[in-house]
């Protein structure tokens, strides 16, 4: 249930559609995701997080699949619903088999039983992991 | 502030001894971390743990630098601070450079900041991210 | 899906309905919301969440709406769905505009993403910050 | 690193003095925790959650015992260290053994790992899981 | 909205109708929750998580009931909409009446509330509470 | 523990020191806190992030100090304790009093609670909080 209506492109003002516009050229694709139509009451926020967005996922010393796969596994343990299911989605599109999510989701679920371990049990870090 | 003392191998029951004696010749260290001197006190959640982990962590469909490193994202994404310190090192003993960690960091910050948008406006999920 | 069943004034108890009255008589509005509906199976608590909520939301340094916003903020940081609709509702009823709205999601989402970024590089706390 | 000063016996006021010596007789302790410190620059507010927190943690459908066991629990998924070394002490001090409090924190760590296993592939609710 | 399809016994590989079977034996049922239906798709997963599963929750220093409603608390917690209706539905098939659940709803409750206090004013760990 | 050493001014790169350049004169401090140091190894995050955030925390549809507080608040939800400690002081030096604190913290303490109130029970989302 959104607390905000999704704008289409013919509701959206002139900033907001010129971000769709550039969201549809780069990702070659016909309309934008419900995400950027709820965004687009806020152009100012809509441009930051498109600009932002294609910054941080730009290949670097992370290709662009591996940065995928981690923004999904932080959607996940953040409980995010939408984020989980957009990002998988680019990540398949990105070439994420099915296997491949298999092993995230269980890299995922091991890493917050064991978060959950150290948080109860608070062990002191070790000498060797602080930074010199 | 642990809340249980790590045991070190000398206090260790016989059942623990056998887990940190296989986590140091798998890992080809001298001494096991504080987080499983801390488990020790759990000779069953020991050896399920590390033995879960052994799988989990395992080369697959992703190699294990990349689950390391989604183990690092899924740790920040809960807070965990020894999680973060330790997998951090051990991604960085894999092959993790500092500027693919920047980029890592990087990529989880801008994920929380649009999970938290996704979970404030609430946008319907797309229908071509629902599966098939 | 609630695990309990919302109860209508008649199906309620005396306790819960001396509370849904008064939050009728409160708020000026002619039906409690589903919130208080499940809480009523738990008469105790339905009674002390109301009582709690009036004092700490009374006006006092804080204006109501400012308060309201920061019960919205929460709400979403918290990724509850239920109380961030709720919570946006009674805001906008306080004089929210959806401008005010704008700029508290880009303020969370901007929190959420250098929270990550400071549980990742876990700077030391600096020293002005600590109380004195 | 506390964010305000706790406050002492001496330099409390009235009212917080007064929540003082009910814990101090309800526990029968010679001084009451930082918890309890911090929140006395607040009267109103150490005065609510005291009063609240008597009612909620008394005996009733639950022993004390299991509820306390259930607010490490809680502590702990929070990330919340101080409250998971002061609530288990506190379950300690209610007879606690260090056995229950392994099998405590590895339920924990199970639900956290399912938790997220959930929240990543999304099941739907199975309809016997409704409220009826 | 599941991201993964959830599979029947038919559609299931020969280890995933194993795990199947067992969890229907185990707990004499007819067919086996949604949870494990997406799990299938990854038999080394839904294998590993039944067993530690079984082992986690089997009768200790702990009863099975206790854990159960340790296990909805974090899911609540945790804000996992699924385990928290499975496992109440689990916790009510072991015993847990209504008046268990609305008690282990409100420690919940006033758990999140002091843990957001604790990290909001950040008091030191008392000494009492250091490990020994 | 930081997992990076904070860079100083003459450590740092070239456009690292422009943009704490820039902090420094913006804000009217004789150096810059230890989190742009962490982030200066990363010139191209410290950039962005930088610059983000002062045009989201700039005056608009709310005032700087009304921002400042619903950080402060997101902060403590997400357990971040350098956040809470550096924007607490922030919002201190825009304004807030310590009864403007105490009333943030105790706001931000029953948005928890009722968040896990309404995570466990899950209420419908009343008509009329739906987006028109």
């Amino acid at each position: 249930m959104a607390i905000v209506k999704p704008l289409n492109y013919e509701e959206a003002d002139p900033r907001a559609r010129a971000v769709f516009d550039d969201i549809k050229a780069t990702r070659g694709v016909r309309d934008v995701n419900n995400f950027w139509k709820v965004l687009a009451h806020d152009p100012a926020t809509l441009e930051r997080i498109w600009s932002d967005l294609k910054r941080v996922m730009a290949p670097g010393a992370l290709d662009p699949l591996t940065k995928e796969m981690i923004y999904v596994a932080v959607s996940i343990a953040n409980g995010c619903e939408y984020c989980t299911a957009s990002h998988t989605g680019a990540a398949r599109a990105k070439g994420m088999s099915e296997a491949m999510l298999a092993e995230l989701v269980a890299v995922v679920g091991m890493a917050c039983q064991t978060n959950a371990l150290a948080q109860a049990y608070r062990p002191e870090i070790d000498p060797q992991f602080h930074a010199k």
